[in-house]
């Protein structure tokens, strides 16, 4: 029985419609387990800058780091994207957010639901018992190395970065996580090219010894981006850099079924966050048809990770999987086989899921 | 009957085996078509490092000068691959001869034969159909910024770049392409973070109305790494930087069935340069079961591209259709239906694709 505070932060887009659900798979947690769990709300990304022309104001921040714990749901506006000199940028709220939280580790496990290994479009036996742990470093490389432009604006640069210590910390975070696993870590970079890579390489190697039960395997990016499709299961736990991370859990999440499948947790030295991988998408929102089991997902990672509510969690995962045995899909997950009123909306398929808690 | 000079360029590994294939191909063509081909052969990579120290040998670049095309294998080593901190490296060869010729875009077609739709992890009815060509930028980016160490070899980092010139020239081959195709193409960049990415969109979009009849969307590289798989079908020409493109390509091969079918072709100021994407592949390297059609392939976009012999580059593709159409594999492309007679080595089914020309 224990008293938590979550901060409930939106965002934009669909992050609005499946934060809600997330929110009400906590309280129904809450209910079920005895505990109470209190909540605020605040503004990021567009909503912030529309608000208060900041992507991640004061209030926000100190609110985050005042909470137990932070359910996220999405940032970005098209409307940025189609003005690359736009000053001012939802992501920056994100990222901003990461930094200053520390949030240097970010866990994104992809595991498909039985019950969806025809929605993805790899083949079935190729993907069948995949079961993979992202570690994606958050708060480095080119994301936050210096960025700007030279020659009147007719050039631009950005600089990648990384110290020993950000990439140890992460990478024993790695080594960790395997070790309760399958005991195998892969180590991503582009070693061959790039000097950040090399330093990364180094570092792996060096502390690997300290992990003797655990088997560590060096890919290139360009080749696991080959092999994350061609033979998923040879994949246990794989650490990687911010931009390598971002791209490779993307594509993985075709591993997954869908997008609209996938939790998230960003975790380090402040407040953790749990969020759906997937974006703010414009063009379905205010529809009503969102998958929110990647934020339902991202509530039970919540309860693991940050409050050490394993029952919980499991409570929450468990309620999704009985939900996709009974039939219900959203419309992403949904395919030619699944008959028309078994498609549900965001509310209702939530709906399902709380009742099965 | 024209008379041409190729360089032949084997490099490492199953580089050698593969490309005396592809020479071989080359040899029939001419003898077929009444040219006079005559070959030079030079060394790069690792070979190069063993031989003369130097990666990228002067006189391999003054041979690669006087050619009229280079057939290339491939580079690397894996002794270098575990040494982060090893000066020398197999790649540099490789990244210099892209400066130097200055081989500024790297076409890579994917496309599957329909043969081998049942090759891919991917599912034959998400595959069929799939065509898309890829424009790789291929002289700038991270990999040709400064790059090193600071705070005592503890922090490394490494600088992206690009002008409005290089991403001007890139994107304008591009958009000519899809002219002649479909008339759409996808720019793929990350400039909801990085610079070089924003300054990338906005020549893309300045640009474009000079093309009115091409389609263009922008994507960022983390939802296309994950809508290549999802849905290939929907792109037709993509225009990325050159570390995007190198994690996306890869990627794609798994459209075309396996990285061993897909050709390459790297050409801008100076002699074009055409090479399996595939790399050095130590682990098969003498054993004769390498798949060399990709070589063969890659001498198919030689004559297109380089020689403007269309016939030629058709009667080649042509002979690998029929090769796969009479039931030959290699190992790379059999799964458990195909008969173990029809399982071919590297000589062997080159054998077969000559027959046929
Ligand atoms: C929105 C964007 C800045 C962000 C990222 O690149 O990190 C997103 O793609 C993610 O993966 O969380
Ligand atoms: C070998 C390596 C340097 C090279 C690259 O990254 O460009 C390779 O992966 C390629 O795609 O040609």
């Amino acid at each position: 029985m224990a008293t938590k505070h979550i901060l409930i932060v939106p965002g934009d887009g669909i992050g609005q419609e499946v934060t809600a659900v997330g929110k009400k798979v906590l309280d129904k947690i809450a209910a079920r387990f005895g505990h109470t769990f209190t909540y605020d709300e605040a503004l990021v990304g567009h909503a912030a800058i529309e608000a208060t022309g900041n992507p991640l104001p004061d209030e926000t921040l100190t609110k985050m780091r005042a909470s137990d714990a932070i359910l996220f749901g999405a940032v970005g506006h098209p409307k940025y994207d189609n003005d690359p000199s736009a000053k001012v940028r939802p992501e920056q709220g994100l990222l901003k957010m990461r930094k200053e939280l520390g949030l240097y580790a970010n866990l994104r496990p992809i595991k498909l639901f039985d019950e969806l290994l025809d929605a993805s479009s790899i083949k079935p036996e190729i993907l069948k018992g995949a079961d993979i742990l992202f570690f994606r470093e958050l708060t480095g490389d080119i994301y936050f190395g210096d960025k700007g432009r030279k020659n009147n604006g007719d050039t631009a640069f950005d600089i990648a970065e990384y110290s020993r210590f950000e990439v140890e910390r992460i990478a024993r975070k790695a080594f960790e996580a395997a070790r309760t696993r399958r005991k195998k870590l892969c180590s991503v970079d582009k070693a061959n090219v790039i000097e950040t890579s090399r330093l990364w390489r180094e570092v792996i190697q060096k502390i690997a010894p300290e992990y003797p039960d655990v088997e560590v395997e060096h890919q290139f990016v360009d080749a696991t981006a080959m092999l994350l499709i061609k033979d998923p299961r040879r994949f246990d736990v794989v650490v990687t850099a911010n931009l390598f991370g971002d791209i490779l859990t993307d594509e993985a999440s075709q591993i997954a079924g869908s997008m609209g499948m996938l939790a998230s947790a960003s975790v380090g030295d402040g407040t953790g966050v749990y969020e759906p991988i997937h974006g703010s998408a414009h063009d379905i929102t205010g529809k009503g048809v969102a998958n929110p089991l990647a934020s339902i997902l991202s509530a039970a990672l919540l309860l693991d990770i940050s409050f050490g509510m394993k029952a919980e969690s499991e409570a929450v995962i468990t309620a999704v999987d009985q939900v996709l045995k009974a039939g219900f899909r959203t419309r992403d997950i949904a395919n030619a086989q699944t008959p028309a009123d078994m498609i549900k909306g965001t509310d209702a398929i939530g709906e399902e899921v709380l009742q099965r808690i």
